[in-house]
């Protein structure tokens, strides 16, 4: 594919906004609209984990399988959402997440792995493992956004 | 993990809402949030990508790598959130995503595919390929907005 032709590519798809955004620090509002996102997306493949952990949804292996990896690759999308230049953005998240940011950053560390626990322990046969292990994902979800998230 | 643990854990984390809402089908305005959260995150991972391919960004091989892999997932999350349920909710979705399903799904699948080869492409070490690969996610990229996004 010729330079010219990709470019064209480009800006067929996304007009000039894109290439130009990707170059520049993204502005507070978007990375907390990113990072929320991720969020977001958490809720929408940990909660049928929950209820499949909490017996309320019958155990399908390959549908945990995939929220598990999923959910595994989105435990790493929010980090660096947590930028000093959001501090005063409309968010839920609190002023320790920077003023604490050792902790929290032990936390993200946590989940990354614990997700990554669940997601080797979904490939293998041991249900009561992986119920367990959607629970330990769950009680780092909890206790960061405990200390980190207002009510 | 005793039973008893887990469920104080969940409702520790979620209230009772999150293991309700995970057993009954996500309302149509939550399907939407959910959906448009994954665009907001494929703009936040390929926009870097585009920079590389255009030259305005250097090759980081690492970073193209992760960038690649987190849009390979992306690329599989928003499609269940084109349920028939949202077509009267506000969103820039065209009415032929359900009127003309079968040419969007061929869409999708053909995003599918060409970021899982831009994950391969991105563990190889030519960069010229890489490149040309997310020219090609973008070109499926522009082509579906162009079919099934009012501009």
């Amino acid at each position: 594919m010729s330079k010219s032709i990709l470019a064209t590519g480009f800006l067929f798809v996304f007009g000039a906004g894109l290439s130009m955004n990707a170059l520049a620090q993204a502005k507070p509002d978007v990375i907390v609209k990113q990072r929320q996102a991720v969020m977001t997306l958490q809720g929408k493949y940990f909660g049928p984990l929950v209820a499949v952990a909490q017996g309320k949804a019958p155990y399908n292996a390959a549908a945990v399988q995939r929220n598990a990896g999923f959910l595994d690759n989105l435990s790493r999308m929010a980090w660096d959402g947590f930028d000093p230049s959001t501090r005063n953005e409309k968010s839920r998240a609190l002023p320790a997440v920077y003023d604490n940011n050792a902790k929290f950053k032990e936390y993200t560390s946590r989940l990354e792995n614990e997700t990554s626990t669940l997601v080797t322990l979904s490939r293998g046969g041991d249900e009561a493992a992986v119920k367990a292990q959607i629970g330990a994902v769950g009680k780092v979800c909890g206790a960061c956004h405990d200390d980190f998230r207002s009510k």
